[in-house]
């Protein structure tokens, strides 16, 4: 039996890198890779990333499917994936490396760093506007996963008023958690800094827009509401956020999805004075420790053991 | 008996807000301001921020002078200071807000948030280069007074590998602390940013200079050794900070404090482009919650209680 890698590009450097240490990690196991010679009959597991759609389909002795990373829509979105159990990458250095994005740029909004970036360039020595207390500036996680939960225990102990909205109710005591479609409208009415955490969906594609901008807080100690975009580009309606910062609905945006990506040379994001960028790389994993996780995950399920990080089909993450 | 607000200029707006809280806080007390005529034999009280030297001198009837922030460098090297008790601010707010500064500074610089400012002016995608994980990058807190213990704890949970030196042995449970000249170089052999947070006293004054920085950990993860001066800009010597930069015994720099304030339009430093600069506003202080904080000492004083943020004039700070 054989370990089916599939990826777009087989050749990209961090996939030779993880298909090193994986082999590393699995010696007995054969790996083999699309758009190379293989036996479909012969491939017992598949690795996915953002694999040409249907190229999981005909593969008669699959069991089981590992994403590389957190994200899972590119699998979701495969109308031809076959019914096997679909797992996650659900890891710690991963979950770590995104809040300490998120925490950044809550930091950079609250204490406008780009203000300061600019006066450094005109050469300008001005502290004449003290900034909020973060005390003051409410972040609404939208999102409460594992993710979620770890960035907001973070903003918490550098002093935000952290919230959170999630899908379904969950018992959190730490903060106020707001559930479902009937508590979104609250959950936006208290929010400085939107931070956009959550999966890609049929039910979130195109959340990020006009009207829900519209219900941020307009009056809080920011001057107006902020957008983190660290979920997917799929997310968000660009148009929208480019005019809503235009008219003023938001006062700045940090992204780090988009709906291309690589964003293309021509997408007026990249020289909007309001919109910090970056290129997909808020949580990006590290090969090496990617392959020794999914190598623990392809072992347990082996073994007949729980695997972390198992996807809910019918959720879509 | 009077209260002087002994400043350079008590016409600044942050001292009008300052003063008018105070009076506010303490109604009964009369509110002098250098500058403008009092009597000298009437003044208990003084509340000083870089006053003119010697303006402290012949005040026949002060029993205190409570500094307007947290440093008391300016009341140390004045002089004609009357032998009386001094205190400063040490307060809750103006601590977090130096930790939000430390902790935003020494993210940006573990994920090369510059390089990624660089290549959004360039419109340029690339996310070719991994980051070091947190608990790889090991922060050097000099200074382990109350700013120093606040940065550290946060700067632990957001996974970083963090150790102090301190003048004087610390028992602290949480980190290594090195202690005294003794354990001075072997700290800073394990630092790969070095955060400055110690008082400027006779003892520090251009401790940060070029032979300081040769004892940094020239391997570590981040390429090269970082420089964050929050402390006072009588701590670094300019011309060291730019000429280790520029042959690589230091890869970066922020730098919030100079040796003359406002820094220089001339200052080579402004457009370096390794160094980032901020106005002294890491930890400024609201003037209201000054007033309330220095109305508080001021009663404690008054009714004989011990008062918070007593400085040892021997020491310095």
């Amino acid at each position: 039996m054989s370990i089916l890698i599939a990826v777009a590009d087989s050749s990209a450097p961090w996939i030779t890198s993880f298909s090193k240490a994986l082999q590393a990690e699995l010696p007995e196991q054969k790996l083999v890779f699309l758009g190379e010679p293989f036996d479909r009959r012969a491939v017992s597991h598949a690795i996915a990333w953002k694999q040409p759609a249907g190229s999981l389909a005909n593969l008669p002795a699959l069991e089981a499917v590992f994403s590389m990373g957190a994200g899972v829509d590119f699998l979701m979105q495969d109308s031809r994936l076959p019914d096997v159990p679909v797992f996650r990458v659900s890891q710690d250095d991963l979950t770590f490396r995104m809040s300490e994005y998120v925490v950044m740029h809550c930091l950079m909004h609250l204490r406008d760093q780009r203000r300061f970036d600019r006066q450094q360039a005109a050469k300008l020595w001005n502290d004449d506007k003290e900034p909020p207390l973060a005390s003051e500036v409410r972040i609404g996680l939208m999102g409460l996963g594992v993710l979620g939960r770890d960035a907001a225990s973070k903003l918490k102990v550098m002093g935000f008023d952290v919230a959170a909205w999630s899908r379904t109710r969950k018992t959190e005591q730490d903060i106020p958690v707001f559930a479902g479609g009937d508590e979104l409208d609250a959950f936006l009415a208290r929010t400085d800094i939107l931070v956009a955490l959550i999966p890609l969906t049929n039910e979130t594609r195109g959340i990020l827009n006009r009207n829900l901008f519209e219900k941020l807080a307009p009056d809080g100690a920011l001057g107006g509401p902020i957008l983190i975009n660290v979920g997917r580009g799929g997310l968000q309606v660009e148009s929208d956020i480019l005019s809503a910062l235009n008219d003023g609905v938001l006062k700045a945006a940090t992204l780090d999805v988009f709906e291309i990506e690589p964003l293309p040379q021509t997408s007026p994001l990249w020289s909007h004075p309001a919109i910090s960028i970056s290129p997909h790389n808020s949580a990006t994993s590290e090969p090496k420790a990617t392959a020794r996780y999914i190598a623990g995950q392809f072992r347990r399920f082996e073994e007949g053991k729980e695997v972390c990080g198992f996807v809910d089909r019918i959720r879509g993450y």
